[in-house]
């Protein structure tokens, strides 16, 4: 066996020699069992160093193509396997055998009847904003806009986001506290990437992951996909319980924070000011970082906007995601992230393994919305929206009022609310659809799957208050028709248990 | 310590007492080494089967949470883990001690020179194609029927792609002679995102993936990226060699195949029908899926367009890859997937928490390429490429005919050269860029980084046929002051290996 060494080059010699010597193991020229020269032979035939041989061989060693045999040098072999037999060709391949887990299963404990698609008309269940009042004349001014760029738009763009859209996101983020540069920006295919980045870059197989409970079943898919241990922390009135936080920190040692704490999704709770503090203190205190989701912003109908963790944090330790897909519209597929610049590059390569760049064409018609035409947008969405969600509280009082409770969300496109005891969310659903009228259940909401069994989210801001009137009568008379069904059943199972009782 | 059971839901009683029990571990209100209740005392006074609360219990301990004491019961406890003391909180986070292997390192062994952006004038680096000759007036043609759809491209897509585009691509699939139906077949966000889908769903860290050497070096960052192990395989001039591929099926059970057996990029090289009907025999008698990827379909300059492995394949073995980024624009970032159909379904979940679909607004205008703007547009390029092809050939014999060789690739949009034995690609590239021309040095395109060091990637589709002339006169410049420097390099090094002699 005798090869040359290139010493031209920058690549080292060992990485040479071990890279001839798989060839000629893989090429079948050194079949299985074959001695390789001894160490200092090939060394002196090669004219190196014997380390460098050695060093080639370990490698070899540590691929599973060479092992050592006791007082017999170093032989080509696969320690533990043999060569497979082959089988016939006449047979189909059994994909099932061959995914890996990150291919994600369904949620566990729900089977939630298949929910209607978002354009029926009495779909409370959607996740997104009214699109029939986007400015679709501004949006093809924008892309009028974009038209005067001639070629641009269709060649690749940097992964970490076209330069303009990231300038225009930066300003926009400094008008609400945050300190950005364009270069702390990264442009994403939607807000749900941030979190798929962020999962990738922090979380390996059995790290773990603190979660509100409940929170985004979408978060929760991508944090179990990477085989994620989720930390749930339960929520009150006022966000994300500290106490639990800080036991869950200590104790855990947790990789990463996921928290929504304005306007959470689904409960509609925004986190104060104070409390806000101490989470960044507590993060910072035991060194775990922080992706902030933001969803919503501008979308605030009541109250003071507070300001977000991203704004508020001295450390470096929050990673700040939000998207255009509720505010303007989710077919953009345009999201963000502000993260420290160092940061920002590092997850730039791993997106541009994903998917190379955003559309260039959506990010261009992005762009064109900041920040006049978005601004615009938001005028006259959030009153509407207001009175969309007061009109769904009204109803609800009127429809369930012994049956649910809730709070008024300040902002956001969900309500969340609680059945009555001797209610349940899935039965519910089988109702409402059978009326017509659909949501959310509870259950996937939950780290576990298991605490939601009486809630649901509806969305307050897709529909005109007339469907949402119409919605919310149906909702009502399919509440009644489960609670009698549910009253029913109790008697039965007691004539049952008295039957039974009577045999023994 | 006594909580509710909820029997009305479907979770099972176990999954709720282990929930029960966390919650209060978590919330300190069952400190560290305090005892639990015995299982029978607890299924007693829950009125639930011992073996209930053993299966909880036995949870906890897998998570960490409890831990059996010899003769003691079971006490919270977290085994090997003591409190965290906290750190201060005015210090910065560490990022970079926090990132998982999953973020994509730079190659190793290749320090290559920053390339020029794509709009420079003279780059024969860059992979996409003349953008410059797109029918921009048909595009926004296709543009205006995408505005008469309202505001449906602003709203979410289905995560397998838009049914509209997928009937058209499988329309033009079929015409290739595959068999495909719209169920068949995933959008992606660019091609890359194939690749990306099929490392996450079938290699786990630590998996053998067969890769072409040379081969794509995005495909090599992605693959390095999951953790799977490179298992490369020598082109000659009909593509893949089956000898050697047979021995890493046989010996090393890998668990994907990556071949891109038309238009072979970098080289060029098409494999014959011949071995391409050999190769899925190998892949179905050792059962290993066959990722194809395909991303010049109808960039045909010479010969008999030769069938795609997906057109062969009879037992489900291929999954088929292509994208508009080389035959029409790489900034609508659209892609797609022909795949059985169960596994476009499993893929169609990893893609959902990716990016959840695909922008719907470079969805509505694809569809409106297919099929007539698409091939009007295949119609008037294929003969210019040609002809830049053979400009390029004919300038490549004129400037470097003793220093460099090459065979005329039949389609796709590269040409690759292989320097002569003295000469290096990366002191080339240095040399060519202070001329201000430039190219994809050989050494990422191989998987260990090594192998490539005279060979060079030029595209030969991106310029008019002045542009080709004027940099190849300037490649042939930098090439001859290389060879130049080349030849004094190793006259110094002769007269200090005889001055070293004249000392001894």
């Amino acid at each position: 066996m005798l090869f040359e060494l290139d010493r031209d080059t920058k690549v080292p010699l060992y990485v040479q020699i071990r890279h001839k010597v798989r060839e000629l193991i893989l090429s079948g020229a050194l079949p299985a069992e074959s001695r390789l020269p001894a160490t200092h032979e090939l060394a002196k035939a090669l004219g190196v160093n014997r380390t460098t041989v050695v060093t080639a061989y370990r490698g070899l060693w540590r691929e599973g193509l060479v092992q050592g045999r006791a007082g017999g040098g170093t032989v080509v072999a696969l320690p533990g396997r043999k060569r497979e037999a082959p089988h016939p060709i006449d047979q189909p391949l059994l994909w099932d055998d061959l995914y890996t887990e990150r291919v994600p299963a369904l949620f566990p404990w729900t089977s939630a009847p298949r929910l209607p698609a978002d354009e029926e008309p009495l779909n409370f269940a959607r996740g997104d904003p009214a699109t029939d009042l986007l400015p679709l004349d501004s949006m093809w001014e924008g892309l009028s806009e974009v038209k005067r760029q001639g070629h641009a738009p269709l060649r690749y763009a940097p992964p970490q986001g076209d330069p303009e859209l990231r300038a225009r996101l930066a300003e926009s983020l400094e008008l609400r506290g945050m300190r950005a540069s364009p270069s702390q920006i990264l442009v994403l295919s939607g807000g749900g990437q941030g979190i798929y980045l962020a999962a990738q870059a922090f979380l390996e197989r059995g790290d773990g992951v603190v979660v509100e409970s409940p929170t985004h079943p979408e978060a929760l898919r991508i944090f179990r996909a990477v085989g994620a241990q989720l930390r749930p922390v339960p929520l009150d009135e006022g966000g994300l319980r500290l106490d639990v936080l800080e036991e869950t920190l200590s104790r855990l040692r947790p990789k990463l924070i996921y928290v929504t704490p304005t306007f959470h999704n689904p409960t509609g709770i925004t986190m104060p000011t104070e409390r806000r503090e101490r989470l960044l203190e507590l993060a910072c205190r035991y060194r775990v970082p922080i992706l902030e989701d933001d969803p919503f912003p501008g979308l605030c109908y009541d109250g003071e906007s507070v300001p977000p963790l991203a704004a508020l944090d001295r450390q470096g330790t929050v990673l700040h995601l939000s998207t255009l897909s509720k505010v303007f519209a989710p077919g953009l597929r345009i999201g963000w992230l502000l993260a420290p610049r160092p940061v920002a590059e590092r997850l730039t390569l791993l997106k541009s393994s994903i998917d190379l760049c955003t559309s260039p064409l959506s990010q261009a018609v992005a762009t064109a919305l900041f920040p006049r035409r978005l601004s615009r947008h938001l005028e006259t969405i959030v009153p509407i929206y207001r009175s969309r969600r007061d009109t769904l509280c009204a109803a609800l009082v009127r429809e369930g009022a012994n049956a649910l409770r809730f709070s008024r969300p300040a902002g956001g496109l969900f309500l969340w609310a609680t059945l009555a005891h001797d209610l349940l969310a899935e039965p519910l659903l089988e109702e409402a659809l059978a009326e017509g009228v659909s949501f959310l259940p509870g259950a996937p909401f939950f780290p576990w799957g298991y605490g939601g069994e009486r809630a649901l989210r509806l969305n307050f801001a897709a529909h005109p208050k007339a469907t949402i009137e119409e919605g919310m009568r149906r909702l009502g008379s399919a509440l009644r028709r489960t609670a009698r069904r549910a009253r029913q059943g109790r008697r039965e199972c007691e004539r049952e248990e008295a039957r039974e009782e009577a045999f023994v």
